[in-house]
């Protein structure tokens, strides 16, 4: 197995993905790919004494995808950028999957022109596990801003499988966000999708989910547009980071709460990290013919290392031959349907 | 000046709506009508040892809208019920305002069929006041599923004369609700919408808010179509529900932490029920010729009353007519520039 780090990617690059994919290099037993500008990469190891395994090997890139760019500079004037170089390599047969940190417009365009989609994917889509009551996968959390009744039924499939793949979670429950839990409710779109879902033989549908079921374990997976599902993202984001400032702000108020929160604080910042989405590891591009791992913008050495891990188990679970084999299957059932 | 209180709505009907509209009586200086069951209004008050004061009076009604009935039901086959009865006194000027605490899309389709937009409006909206840093409007948190940019543009206005005449803010700044800040971000909409807020001369427009930042004071009104707040409403309660619920877990994880609780115990009450909307009262219709206030679905007598001063202000701010003046004037000089 043969994974790419771009290490030029995130607010921390180019040291903590550098570092990332090094331990990941020495914990699991691949080869590690770190592409990314040589000379910036021979300096950061030598300053912080990072000294490079075996399995690990540099292949050059020439520029750097900010979070400025156009999200189609990665296959135009940027596709000398360790993003572009990454994905050309995965789509060239050189590697098998790859961890960006990078701009996340960027690198869902770039999937779906380099990689290429699953035959008979009709949409790629980002996928967030949300850290909820239970893990959560929201589908698409960015991606495309409108989508189709069947492509949101895609969503589920893709979904489900990771989820009954990585999760171990047997026959996952679909919901459709939605602002209210009765079919008749939303838009003319979604009132349509509801019906549409609710005949699929794809998915284990459970009807409407409203945004305040979603954190208490309704549903395994979450379909809607990325416009819907980014705006639920930014809004638990921030409504969650809100809530533990106010809660900062009590346990601070005088010195009898400030002692009181002694008491509490290991757990309390447990609690805080557990609401940054990386605790269940980065964004999968679903739909991609590779696997493509979206890690946080934040991301620190651990957090590479554990996309490296993620990226591992989507390829030895045999995820994307499992979703060829369902789209296959649906789209041969409805030919056949047709010619009846 | 005559208000009325639906004591048929809600969950916590009819005792607490009637309690609800008995304080406020005694509170202030108005004439409050009790649309109900008279029958049940008079056992109610002999029950609980309740003395109608003289500004009092009752209107006999003969249904009551439940939460499972069709928006349209109001002005149809339960146009007796007391939300009917109710929207139908205002409209034929038997009263000023009213307050409910019944079903939301039966509340504003009655608004709407029976009280009548002011002139020039093209939707009316639910406006949500968000308990954030400071209070936010949400228009429209509901009641149009899709919406037009020139609707934005006068949610905008109509959310900024209320936060100016209620809250107090000098020239309230408007936000539009979006996935990323850049001007090019979300659904082609958007997109369009943008680019004409930008233009408006009614609005202090200062670009597109994303989910993250919206809990921290970056904008006094929040435009947007009725999915999208109603998304944004429930999402903001699901996980400040969640939060707590962790934060309570923390808690009493040992007799230690347990302990410690205690010592923050009042103000972590306060916390979770700032988090409640109703700190700053019911969602009012924007945009229909009369004040119509919905109170939450669980008022108390507390938030009843409280929604009665919300429309006591509404009244007394002119807020109504200052509406009605600010789309003439637009319709005015669109019709002049559209003859240049």
């Amino acid at each position: 197995m043969r994974i790419i780090v771009d290490v030029m990617s995130g607010d921390n690059a180019p040291l903590e993905p550098i570092k990332g994919a090094v331990t990941a290099a020495a914990a699991y037993k691949v080869e590690i790919i770190m592409v990314g500008d040589e000379k910036v990469i021979a300096e950061v190891c030598a300053d912080n004494e990072i000294k490079l395994p075996q399995n690990v090997e540099i292949v050059n890139s020439d520029s750097v995808i900010t979070m400025e760019d156009h999200a189609l500079s990665v296959v135009r004037e940027k596709a000398d950028s360790s993003m572009g170089v990454s994905l050309r390599m995965l789509a060239d047969g050189k590697a098998d999957a790859m961890v960006s940190a990078g701009n996340t417009g960027a690198l869902h365009a770039g999937s779906t022109l380099v990689v290429r989609r699953i035959k008979g994917i009709k949409r790629s889509a980002i996928s967030t596990i949300l850290p909820f009551e239970n893990p959560t996968m929201l589908i698409d959390s960015g991606a495309n801003t409108e989508v189709t009744k069947d492509q949101l039924e895609q969503f589920g499939m893709m979904g489900s499988i990771y989820m009954k793949k990585l999760f171990n979670i047997n026959d996952p429950r679909v919901g459709l966000a939605n602002i209210g839990t009765e079919p008749t409710k939303g838009t003319k779109a979604l009132v349509e999708a509801y019906e549409y879902l609710s005949r699929s033989e794809m998915i284990n549908f459970i009807g409407n989910v409203e945004g305040k079921q979603l954190p208490f374990g309704v549903c395994d997976v979450i379909v809607c547009d990325g416009f819907t599902g980014n705006t639920i993202l930014k809004v638990t984001e921030g409504i969650a980071m809100y809530v533990m400032k106010q809660i900062k702000g009590v346990m601070t108020a005088n010195p009898l709460t400030k002692l009181s929160a002694l008491t509490m604080k290991h757990q309390l910042l447990a609690l805080k990290a557990s609401f940054s989405a990386s605790e269940y590891g980065g964004a999968p591009m679903l739909g991609i013919s590779k696997p493509v791992i979206k890690a946080h913008g934040s991301s620190d050495a651990e957090e590479i290392k554990n996309s490296v891990r993620q990226a591992i188990a989507f390829l030895s679970t045999g995820l994307i031959f499992d979703i060829s084999e369902a789209v296959a299957k649906q789209t041969s059932e409805r030919a056949e349907a047709g010619n009846e």
